[in-house]
């Protein structure tokens, strides 16, 4: 694996070309009391780094900013520090950059994203980029709770029920992969025992400030461990590295 | 209720202040062998009239055309009659329309839709319109199976499993709710017992033909019937009445 | 002739190659105290339908919003009522249309356009896409009124002298076309005798409220009757026809 | 009259708040093999200086290039020299100009245009910058065409049909026009007597080369005169005189 | 040199293969109590019809208007008479008309500018473009103060010392431009010996007031002579005729 | 100084009023065989985070991708692993970035910036938004060369003539910052002694491939050192800090 933001160009191109680019997405949005703004970015990061590890991909620098935090999967706009691209900027921002790789001769690209909101986004500038690209190029979006079975589900969600993947924000499996990724990031002290009462089954605008709780916790995150976070890391990244095989190599 | 396109000026200007405006937004896209292309637009109007007739509403033309179909919710662009709009086109068709109604005075928009991939697009534009709308104005979303309990959810799902919202695609709920509003459009003799093999935990472009069935059905549509439309009809309405009077009333 | 919305795919994918697909345009307007909002919608769809009849042609689902009304067209878009698109935003939504036809293969496209105003848009959005489709499309856009003759003209306006077509808003020749396509939306018992006085020479913006008629009527509707409606029609619908099977068959 | 492009900006910031700006709007679009490509500015400059001198108002720089010429009033876009722009940019380019003149404080527009191509892009544009400009500025859109009587008309034709404005393409009242504000720039030994032998009736993309004449004369442009000129100027010029006057002084 | 305005259609198609088009784009932008608003405008169409004259180019209609002054290069926004674009419409207007000129065939483009602040959305414009332009096809940009070398500066800078170029704005050498392209626009009388005092090492917005002098002068004009203007035309020229030949003929 | 990163909305929401919040752009392009691609990220990281620790700043996630480096500014796009973004896009995402700060409540951001090519976009983004932002807030931007003062550039060049600051690409002052920044990216050994021979005195597109030298650099490297980067460091922050402190402290 190695970083594409401290590559040399020299090196860069000496890349072979079956080498797979690796694009980690995240956002800056509020993850509850306990967990850092750039929670999604760190999570990106760290799959990205290991599955770059696992097939010798090239990790390119982050997209640090992402689309508009929604109140069901991510708390919403109304809180501090929670920083939203607009839909048509984070679509420019991705097709850019893919473009950009193709031009560079790059065939095999991988998006991992770790924010929820960011899908439909990343799938528009990607299917714009399809339109007329290189016959042989592919690429491929990833996030990696869609990679967790049922049986790790399970495991990890031992004691508190499983709220589904939209609610699970700033949650058990976010938190478990933050004190394996940067747990020194995190403030279990300061994590309380709250969660969204009725989710809403529809959307309201202007967003009502009583959607989610005041902490910004939609799900419970109590049992979160780093165990669970390795848990997660290798079921998720052994996925990927399955994926990327099938697909890319 | 009252259908806009069937009215004059001279009637919409006689509305009243507390009257809710409802847009219904469908897709023309693959619904199996089966199903009508505008299978989605058709549910949203019929849900939108039904609304209107409870609320004493007023039903806007539909907006016919949605967002990009995608592989696992609805087939995927590569099926002959599927057209899909880029996001940048449905982010600006929902938001000027919106901005008129505000324009000439409405204060209550209910928004229909039945097209999954519609949901990150029209939220984009409402969120874009919100940022400056005048005080007291509310905007609603809502896709009729958000309001489906899980206990109508096993009425309908007595024989074949429930396979996720997404996969619901031309199968049973769907089936049942054109059985209800438009039987004359379903041709069951054609429906065939054929699903989605392996539900894609990735996207991947360009889009492989081989991951949906030719069929382009995602899931089992046996069993689907009329009277199952009904129950759908019955509760998502229900709830839908209930969110108007809650939020808008 | 079909209709695409009642299409299966399957059916729609068995169309032959010499198929001609019909996408009608119309706007939600105000048309006087006496013709439905969606008046210009009605007429483009009961063209499509007649010519799509003749020519074996499949009728694709309304685009049921068009752009600005202009005060000397259509009353322009004060007139509570009249949901008017931006520029661009009818541009792309045309745009995304015709491309995804032509990516379905679709060689042979017509416009039924009923709203004065959409023109220079249409035309726009059709010269973006011709700037690089593939050999041997044609796209044709028609608007009924250009294709009425003199001596038709004169018959219509046997009584009322013919105020140009510009002028020919909620007036004789719509009125007679809706008495034709659905006589249950005309309500000739509100029909005024009324028309603007002066017509602008010129463009001024903001746009006085005293420009035209507070009923939103141009022209003198008086004399309209179903029978007009049918010669219009029977002309219009021989020259689509003529122009169809000289360009396209 | 002042030329703002010679104004320093000193005698810029000492006009008084009655002062009316005055923006020329041309093309450069084939005329015949007899008038300039800047036929349409030198007409729109030409009108706007005689303007300016009667209504002591400050005429800007002229936007030298217009919208796509349109085969039945222009000739079309595959005449090499004719430069067409995109409706967007046409519409960017006017926006952003009069909302740097509302910026300064300008209260009166006038655009003054003689491409009639421009037409539906320039209103796009103002109406867009009046949806929020402050109270009690007035921006009017003028084309000559519309400002000409129809006892001029008589006289202007008085051997030659009037073939509708549209069609006056580089024909009888252009070709006065130029033999009036640069006569040196005509060539009427090159005119020859050709027009547009059917006016089409539908628009079809591709664009026939042979839909108009190959010289690109719409309509005859023999008994052109500089006195015609002269009526027309004097005509148009009385009404735009008559206009300002009445909405903006 | 012919002046493309000037010629009939027939004249331009006449040009040869190896012709070169050249745009002209300037600004308009307070030039302090002396010079015109336009004139960067007047210097680039002095270059373009010179060099034309020496290559037999073809010199195009200007771009009258710029992108947005900056204060440490033209005064910034807040001086009325200031006409600014914004970045996309400036980058849409060059690309369309470039895109038209390849349309047409030419595949020669020489673009002059003297405006500072147009460099960077010139360049994007033009780097849009090329990425699809046919084969063979070159487009040059050029600006008159690259083209001085150290010596003629030394010249004309006798008495004042050179400030750099981007504050050389309304200083000696535009003011010595202006004095040989249109002298008759130069107010030698106004001009006072003024200059920023402090250039700021940042930018901040909103910008202040106090930032540039009253009078928008930059640098000390004084020195200004034809003469001097002759001198960096005479080089200018030179250096851009050397740059056509090489790269063009 | 606090990573905003690492905040939890928590913290950041307990900022103060007078809080600056510091957005640090970088880009991704080649910098020669020596230093790494994200070059410019890291300077502006490594100033950001260094004035955020005398000002008690929030240094927020990096912009890690900026706009299209230049031929005689970075190298231009045509070297592999440089990575660049539309002019429209770059505009967009500091827009929106800027504009969340803002609803955030944000009155003081300062961006940092290390890539010559992106001042020209950032500007414009800033300009955009400041058109409507409120009262009181305030948007610095500053890129480190701009502060450096005569004489450091006499030290620095001790041996090597200083070739003007856009040439300074992957040269004695970018090695000596990353020798600062990050010692262990920086290869000396591969460091070659080349330059541009010729710079560009215009552009042409296509851009050639023998304008830089093959290495990427554009000027001598040699006598780079961690102390020159300390020195550069020291004047440019004591700038940044004085300047934070008179504009917005």
């Amino acid at each position: 694996m190695t970083l594409m933001a401290n590559m040399t160009w020299y090196e860069f191109n000496q890349r072979k070309d079956e080498d797979v680019v690796i694009l980690p997405i995240g956002s800056v949005e509020q993850h509850g009391p306990h967990l850092p703004l750039s929670t999604d970015t760190i999570i990106s990061e760290g799959f990205a780094e290991l599955l770059g590890e696992h097939i010798n991909g090239i990790v390119m620098p982050s997209i640090n900013y992402g689309y508009k935090s929604q109140p069901a999967s991510g708390g919403g706009p109304l809180f501090p520090g929670t920083i939203d691209l607009n839909g048509l900027t984070l679509i420019n921002l991705v097709k850019d950059i893919i473009e950009e790789l193709i031009r560079d001769g790059i065939k095999k690209i991988v998006i991992v994203n770790s924010h929820f909101e960011n899908q439909a986004f990343l799938l528009e500038a990607i299917d714009l980029v399809s339109k007329c690209m290189p016959e042989g190029t592919k690429i491929i979006m990833m996030s990696w709770w869609d990679l967790i079975s049922q049986e790790t589900i399970d495991k990890i969600f031992d004691e508190v029920p499983f709220p589904g993947w939209a609610l699970e924000h700033a949650a058990i499996t976010e938190t478990s992969l933050i004190l394996k990724f940067r747990p020194e990031l995190v403030h279990m002290d300061r994590l309380i025992d709250e969660k969204i009462e009725e989710v809403p089954k529809y959307q309201i605008y202007p967003i009502p400030k009583d959607l989610v709780p005041k902490s910004g916790l939609l799900s419970i995150g109590r049992t979160s461990t780093k165990e669970k976070g390795d848990l997660i890391v290798t079921e998720a990244l052994e996925q990927m590295i399955k994926i990327v095989k099938k697909e890319l190599l």
